[in-house]
């Protein structure tokens, strides 16, 4: 199983998250490129450890808003759109290039991630700026959403990734982090969910359904307090379960 | 002989200069890559157009100054500019690479072209980035200029560019714009000295002496008032006096 | 009567609008604050200008976005909103301060001036800012939206604007751009418009139906070609007409 | 004797310094203005904090530099930076005038003030645009500093700051970041050299020769590892030595 995170959060003199950690735990790192968060020099860095740790490397894009930190939903048309993800990834992937690695896939952030999951004209400028580049460069994202089922239907490569400490719904969709009990908090609950997701390929949602999820890589996160060592126990806690964690192919 | 100018420096809903016209004219372009000028669909457009009209594309890299247009030095430490040009070189190729073209020279903007005529650090850093992506990539600049020295030095391959209207002092350096008579506006003279650097690769300094010149680009201009007439003057003048124009190669 | 128009929108080297003869034509000018358009020199030359003129300076705030120039809507906190509001205003009215002006109104522009006309969280979020800035201080908007409802509900002046070259439907809101014919073209239609909203107070639908509009000021527009003849044209049509152009007190 | 430190150099999702702390140490705050640091919710919050806590506000102006944190030189001409000085204070005076406070003094930082210590244009530019927004505003610098200088000179009233944990040269200037023993790093020797300048007016320069030293403030950080610590060591020993921490008049 692939365990993602966001890293490369950092701007400038303004650091954020404990990167030298996280690269120790994850097998996929989505790298910021310069419009939400991420400076030249630490995607450099970012790549260059990826490289060293065999951590394979995302484009991590967002809407152009560092003070936001791309968290802020916008319109935007598609040529803008496509123009601004092809921008990032190339940036991105130069980066790589220079150390010896390369983007492996594209992830969307923040507000662009939730707000592809239904908007179906932001989620095609996405795709086809992604196959433009590289009509074999997979995008990674939520199992049900707008953004995975455009890129299935023009033949683009996708993967699936699944949530270890979010709520999920009985319809498979996550519990809105506006509402209680949306993010997992004890350890032992986001072990669990992480093990069930991998071994079993399902998750227990709010009202007790049991749901197949069927995910190629798990989300988890190392920008709060207490978050490495959170995604250090789910990462023991898959390899106790016997559950390998590899970049997926 | 090579014709290069600057175009694709229009940023969003501000246009600047005639790009229509300056791609009939040139051989190669140095396009904005968004540090000083340039957003990602202009970018696109320009790659585009190049394609299409078989004008060769140059990544014209800046500091990081929309509201100086990039013509303010700045104090950067190596590791900062290595990451800009990176940065920027890897965004525009991955634009030049979505419409079937790349990146075939990189060529210093502004301020930037300025400081590294003497400024060894920045100028080891843009080489070094350069380098870093692809160590077959030109990198164009003025003759006698620490960039060429360090990109030579270094094995780097390089082109040399020299000024149809710009006053030559003996010594070869450019006279400084703020003197007058540092730029040639009389078509006749501009023309001349084109054809004359073209065919006998030598230019007339400003006290009359006769310079040897050895350049692999002319550079002109399209985003002043009348800049288009003189270009395609020049290129008429040219191409009357048996100098074919065609990319450096 | 007022004319007002959107000036002040140049950003560095890149021009925008022929303002120097808008500054004769019209009695309010909505100046760039920074975030979507306006350089800080531009913002004080347009400040030295009014005030020599004698033209009312208004703070025309807008999203933080140079790249869409203010007219991609997005999502913001009422804090977020409130802050950025509060910085342009400050910023713009140091300028006039510092040339011996002074703001005398805020208009929205752009996406966020379309969007609260329906959204009542940055309505608030912009009338809240204004309002702690001084409670004295008029926002500009469209009659009928939330904007100047919320401002007026909380006993914060306003003023109303009409638009000499928009469209109108029955119900008193503007056709959509994306509609034909929402923009009137025919230089006769466009005076004879303002004339009938300066002197009758009232405008004839796009179904003929005669609408009463009780309007502060009218808008014009000076950046787009011929969009100055058009605003002369108004000027002299309403003069003509025995309407006097003058900002509203 | 006044203690000032930068604060407020937050950037939305990225946090810098432990303000809270610092702000019951400070009699001064120097708050970022959104060019090298602060959004305006952090200038806000700053203001609304320094108010209750009876501290003054300067706006702490530099380079529009977020990439850099202002701590790059820059070229700019007198009208660009007298633009910018001006932009930058008029913000931040807004936010203060909204929570019924105002900008007390005015305070270059990083790359800019190192700049003006001796850079004439630039510190005539600084100068004419604390002096155009007011005259009665005082510009807060290093003795000796072109920046005081011009401005006594202009009649423009100034505050002097000297360093309680930087190493003095003989003639009053301060070693070199880049120099061995630059910062002091002993609270105990910081702590001394900060009761030597407030109650003798001295301080001992690295050769032993004791220099007379006509400060107004003294500058502590809060930024850096341990800074709080510092700096409560600072004014507790300033407070034991019977010296009154309480803003410069």
């Amino acid at each position: 199983m692939d365990l993602n995170a966001d890293l490369g959060e950092s701007l400038g003199s303004w650091k954020m998250g404990d990167d030298a950690s996280m690269f120790r735990i994850v097998s996929s790192a989505n790298v910021a490129c310069g419009f939400h968060a991420g400076d030249p020099l630490t995607m450099l860095d970012s790549c260059r450890v990826a490289f060293e740790r065999d951590v394979r490397v995302g484009a991590h894009v967002g809407y152009r808003d560092l003070h936001g930190f791309g968290r802020r939903s916008m319109d935007m048309s598609f040529d803008e759109l496509f123009g601004d993800v092809l921008y990032q990834l190339g940036a991105l992937d130069g980066m790589a290039h220079a150390v010896g690695a390369s983007v492996d896939y594209v992830k969307p952030h923040g507000a662009l991630y939730n707000r592809i999951v239904h908007d179906e004209g932001q989620a095609e400028a996405l795709v086809a700026a992604v196959h433009a580049y590289d009509p074999g460069l997979p995008v990674l994202g939520l199992p049900g959403s707008a953004l995975l089922r455009i890129a299935e239907e023009s033949g683009h490569p996708v993967f699936r990734e699944a949530f270890v400490d979010r709520a999920y719904r009985p319809d498979g969709t996550l519990v809105q982090r506006t509402q209680e009990g949306a993010v997992l908090h004890d350890v032992g609950a986001v072990v669990a969910q992480a093990v069930r997701l991998a071994t079993r390929g399902e998750v227990v949602a709010v009202d007790g359904t049991v749901l197949p999820v069927r995910a190629d890589s798990l989300c988890i996160h190392g920008d709060t307090p207490g978050a490495v060592q959170m995604a250090a126990a789910v990462r023991a806690g898959l390899e106790e379960a016997g559950v390998g964690i590899e970049a997926f192919a």
